[in-house]
């Protein structure tokens, strides 16, 4: 998506640890229309397979979730991080390690608004190690549903998870795919 | 706004202790149409003041900031709950109690993308006691910048944080205002 590979470059910034910080325009601040794009950009790649709904994680995906189900005239639901006070107890669990953090935390969605059958498409910012599209793997699972897809916006190519998916027969879609931070310089992967 | 109050009858419950639940079409499970509506409602509100930027707090009024800054073309900023590792440490912060939920959370905003001098607009999906969006307008204050209006998705006037936001001279508009949910019945304020 070439919007999205300018704008990365524009205003992304390379931390170390392969880190790619992109909180200027897609976390912490979001650029709405630059996230509606990238909804369109999701809908054009998936329209040909069948979603009933969009299954994120909160916090980062929601913006992008949210934009994609728009176009599909689909609702999203997001996996909380944390077991709210107002939440059902009746929730399917998983736990995610994160290995920018490095912590394990929890994920959980109410079994209301999963069900046996249902077709997801799976959003989310970052694809890194996948411990989180895995996370949300297993709960579509949990709940017999099946996973239509996967989009991402930004896959870091050089880290695991991508190969992974794929392995897993995973439809992955990744409107920005990295290949290198190598030097604190920003290489992605041209068309493949 | 009649669309969202109707929403509101058909999917929402109230739970004991005057809590209502929203979250299969507002938050956990989010209808996109239902929030783009919301989000040009706030436009229509709020299109005579000057706003530079949305700002929300993670994660529930993330779908609403998105949406209204999508109408107005400006950026949405979210404050987080934690400290992400990633975040930069050069940060505003505050402290809030959530009366739901019956603990206190840390509030931060990077520097980075609140200047002196902006004009913004705050926006929610709840105004209950007001803490969340005390500590948004605190956060504010400590930047400099200018709060042109507060915006909420359901106020239920029934608790105090739309006194003491008036009180303080805050121009608010909330879409759904509830102005009693006792006996487990929802009643709105009519136009007023």
């Amino acid at each position: 998506m070439e919007v999205l590979k300018q704008r990365i470059l524009k205003d992304g910034h390379v931390l170390e640890d392969n880190i790619l910080k992109v909180d200027s325009f897609l976390n912490h601040q979001i650029d709405p229309h630059l996230a509606f794009d990238i909804g369109k950009e999701f809908y054009n790649r998936f329209k040909d397979t069948k979603v009933d709904k969009i299954l994120t994680i909160e916090t980062s995906g929601i913006a992008f979730a949210l934009c994609a189900g728009y176009f599909f005239n689909v609702p999203i639901i997001f996996a909380k991080k944390h077991n709210g006070a107002n939440m059902s107890t009746d929730v399917y669990q998983n736990n995610v390690h994160s290995y920018t953090k490095n912590i394990d935390y929890t994920i959980s969605l109410s079994k209301q608004f999963l069900h046996s059958g249902d077709n997801l498409l799976i959003i989310d910012d970052f694809l890194a190690k996948g411990q989180a599209v895995l996370g949300l793997m297993d709960i579509a699972n949990q709940a017999n549903a099946n996973v239509s897809g996967v989009g991402i916006v930004i896959e870091k190519a050089f880290q695991s998870g991508s190969e992974i998916l794929r392995n897993l027969g995973v439809r992955l879609e990744s409107l920005a795919v990295i290949e290198s931070l190598n030097n604190n310089k920003i290489i992605f992967r041209e068309a493949f």
